[in-house]
C-alpha cells in the first residue's frame, strides 16, 4: 500500500508515449502517460469504459460527431464500444482508467507495453 | 457523454460533506466531496477497493499500523478488507473511487445519500 503522486510519477517517466500502469483497483488499472503531438487511430473498446482525466496540459477527443477539448482538470468518460482518437499537439500528462487488459500496441499507437507496468 | 472539471464541480457544490457522484464508468462511480475538521469511524470496504485522490489540499489516511500524509496531486488505492479511516483537518477536496453502492450513510460519518448523485 503506497500513495503515488502523479506528476511526480510523471516527471519520473523518462520518454514521450511511455504508458505507465501506476496502481490497481479491483479488475482496473490507473496508467500515466505523456503525450503531444500525436493523434492516434480511431478505435472502439468493446469491454471497457475508459476514463481520460488530464493532469496538466490540454487535448481533444474526437468522436465520429464531434471533438470535445479538455484541459488541465477536466474528466471524461468514454463509454464502452463509442469510437474515440485522441488528438494530443502540445505537452499533456494523463490519466487513463480501464479495465486490466484493454491498452494494447495496437490502441495506444504503437507505444504500448506490459513492461512498461511497475505493477 | 461529456466532461467534468473538477475544480468547477467541486465549486459548485454548496455544502462541505456533500458527497456528488460526477461520473460513472463499468461498475464504479467517481465522487467529489469537500470536507474539513472531520475525522470519520474506522471502517471497511469488504467488496470493493477505494481509491482517494486529492484535487487540492491535504488529508490523512489512517490505518490500523500507521498514517499516510496525502498532499494534492497524491492518489492511494484502500484495498478491500483493509480498515482504514480519513482524518481530515484543513480543508480538501477529495476524488473518490469505487464500486457502486460501496459508499454509504455509516461510512461517510452520516453525511451520504443517494439524492446527492447527478448520475
Amino acid at each position: 500500500m503506497q500513495k503515488h503522486n502523479l506528476k511526480e510519477v510523471a516527471n519520473a517517466i523518462e520518454s514521450l508515449y511511455q504508458y505507465e500502469t501506476i496502481a490497481h483497483m479491483n479488475d482496473h488499472m490507473f496508467t500515466l502517460v505523456r503525450t503531444e503531438n500525436r493523434t492516434l487511430d480511431f478505435h472502439t473498446h468493446h469491454e471497457s469504459d475508459e476514463v481520460f482525466y488530464i493532469v496538466s496540459g490540454s487535448m481533444k477527443l474526437e468522436f465520429r460527431d464531434r471533438i470535445i477539448d479538455l484541459g488541465t482538470g477536466d474528466l471524461m468518460v468514454v463509454p464502452k464500444g463509442v469510437e474515440h482518437r485522441p488528438i494530443c499537439t502540445t505537452e499533456v500528462l494523463i490519466l487513463l482508467i480501464e479495465k486490466n487488459g484493454t491498452l494494447t500496441n495496437e490502441n495506444t499507437g504503437g507505444t504500448y507495453s506490459p513492461q512498461t507496468q511497475k505493477l
